[in-house]
């Protein structure tokens, strides 16, 4: 199956730098599909910190409860991903899998199995057969190298239609530092396939607790605040690795999270999280079109976001939005059913610049042709005012097309 | 816009008797539509009981405020229904706009404005201009009468593509009594139409109470059992009314929900509450199939009821069953992100009498033929095992089709 690239693709990709400390490369382990690569290797030379963050399914897939077991050390010093088989639903199988493949990567790399962390995405409930990575691995750590960014984002592919890379810089003290990410589709849970993956990796030398800091905090603006089809997949992990290469131009270790020159740093890493993300929901299966939807004036930053969530997680939305209908009444259905406090008579909404509703009613200036102009954008701001507080929250979603329901209405193949 | 008859549309409709104590009539208000009717008038010469339960969003139409405002009396005289316009999110309009309703109805039929229903659905945010009522209401008072339920049920229908009535027989003690119910769709939130409605009317003697304890019973495995696309209305109603009549005939007055000589009667209540749920949802927008959803084995029963909801309004599962495709790992996935306690490991998983999955892996005797089979059903039942508990629940849904997306983007009209 095999879908055009969305017309939200970024017109052009980062250029991706090498970062001191990981190597990388991909390999076709046929794991699923044929004439495309399918694993992807990443290698730190030296033991790199680790954070993460993943799916809240009570029903994870076994690599998620494989690193979720290895991540109390803080220590990394190989991840293996695989597309095509997301292991997930497998039962003792599965486990068996994670095990197998962590003590290939093991043996690969030369390190302890719990230095490994996993990730698969593709297929549900299919058992994954591990004994295919056991003859690339070797060969993959012998080729590894620095700059791989792209590659590695095409090998961890699904149904996306694009491969997902960002990077940024900081300063630490004197020395400037890198950030590098990848990230696959959200939502692209397509025939089977589960799984928004992203792998984060710096040359800056913090230590984990730190980095999980970090990363808990970065993730709520950012992945946490996008979705596709409201759906959650058995395998969402996002993992932020730190080579600490740059101690060795002098950067000065970092402990603590909240320490002042972590700074730019902590700046820089939001940044990529939400270009990451926002890439993520781009490639939303038949998305054409990008909804930021806005929250203010809510008694509490929660209860802003809940509701901006309830508002780009309704269908109706959704395909209003699909339709290029300013159709606000759906937006005070969506306000509604949320639960959260709300005065249908105090609600204020715009799309874009054009106000539509003020007052808990039709704004009296409102111009039909100048709120549909604002609908035929590619990327859309939805702003609703509830008067209430000081609460704010944006979250980020994109339409629901009759594309999305061919994706996913197709038979698995 | 019209679209085709749902092929889940029943294949006849039921004779629905007159009930003495009730009278209605329709007409044509051109509130939206030309050449066909969009207003109901319901009449009950004396006094009924009235017991209702209302849409939980927070921001409610102006005519739910006013039917909440008017039913501790527990009286009714008349019920006034209109298509075409939802009179929600009109601000202070809004009130107006009932107020007016109200008082043409009170003085066409002869009561007090609080002894007056209301129910509005179609458009959101366009002021509803209540003159239209006045010039028809008299009229329609001088000709309603008792064997009306199908014209009834047509007028205040928006994007169904049938209309909905159900009946049923009871005794209670040696008298039979009937009720009689009509509804039209929910996610039937086409172009800015907002709600499901629904009018049941008994000759049975029953108390305000009694009645509001047997409505907000009988609507939990019924109405709130049943989802289209998980939006919620700004203007759902569901009223029961007991005109009483049915005690010139010798029945002894209810008070007490409790009371032995209801039995009968609740359970046909409650039959005809879940066969006109059946009916919208068997009328979603875009609906091919019906999907009914059981979790047993859950924690308690209103865990289970969330996990079913969770698979039910699951945009992935609905497209799988849409494309025919067994998809238990979209049914996993559903389970695992509903928050609910379950144990990936020991899930059990059933697509019509096909298991498909258990012991957290794929059934080792899983036939794809068979499961097939099973997805080319109009109505296909899905279990989901959990094996923790007792607490069981079946909600029902249909699928996700392009024919919903094309619905809902359509412009507004």
């Amino acid at each position: 199956m095999s879908h055009a690239v969305s017309p939200l693709a970024p017109k052009s990709f980062a250029e991706m730098p090498a970062i001191d400390g990981v190597r990388m490369a991909t390999a076709e382990a046929g794991i699923k599909y044929k004439n495309r690569t399918d694993v992807l290797l990443m290698v730190f030379d030296e033991p790199a910190s680790v954070a993460g963050v993943f799916t809240r399914s009570k029903c994870p897939s076994a690599p998620v409860d494989f690193c979720r077991q290895n991540l109390p050390s803080g220590r990394a010093r190989a991840v293996v991903v695989n597309s095509g088989n997301a292991n997930a639903f497998t039962g003792k199988k599965g486990k068996a899998a994670t095990e197998l493949t962590a003590k290939s990567a093991s043996e690969a790399v030369g390190c302890a199995m719990s230095d490994v962390y996993l990730a698969s995405t593709g297929v549900i409930g299919e058992p994954l057969d591990a004994t295919k990575f056991a003859g690339v691995l070797g060969d993959m750590n012998g080729r590894a190298t620095g700059d791989f960014w792209f590659e590695a984002a095409k090998a961890i592919m699904t149904t996306d239609t694009y491969p997902k890379v960002a990077t940024r810089s900081a300063k630490i003290g004197d020395v400037t530092v890198t950030i590098n990410g990848i990230a696959k589709g959200a939502g692209m849970i397509a025939p089977d396939m589960a799984t928004m993956l992203s792998f984060v990796v710096t040359d800056a030398d913090i230590a984990p607790g730190a980095l999980q800091a970090l990363l808990s905090k970065g993730v709520g603006p950012s992945f946490n605040s996008v979705t596709v089809d409201s759906d959650t997949s058995t395998s969402d992990t996002l993992m932020l690795f730190a080579t600490g290469a740059a101690a060795k131009r002098g950067q000065k270790k970092i402990d603590n999270a909240t320490a002042a020159e972590l700074a730019d740093f902590a700046k820089a890493l939001d940044g990529l999280l939400l270009d990451l993300a926002h890439q993520v929901v781009c490639d939303g299966e038949g998305a054409r079109k990008m909804l930021e939807v806005t929250v203010t004036g809510a008694t509490s930053d929660e209860s802003a976001k809940k509701i901006a969530l309830s508002i780009a997680n309704s269908p109706l939305v959704k395909t209003a939005v699909a339709g290029e209908d300013a159709n606000w009444g759906r937006v005070v259905m969506a306000v509604g059913k949320a639960g959260e406090p709300a005065d249908r008579d105090l609600l204020a909404i715009s799309f874009g610049n054009v106000r539509v509703a003020v007052d808990g009613e039709r704004d009296p200036d409102y111009s039909e042709a100048a709120a549909s102009a604002v609908m035929k954008e590619a990327r859309i701001p939805v702003t609703v005012d509830l008067r209430l507080g000081t609460g704010r929250a944006t979250v980020w979603t994109c339409d629901l097309t009759k594309e999305y329901v061919e994706i996913n209405g197709d038979y698995r193949s």
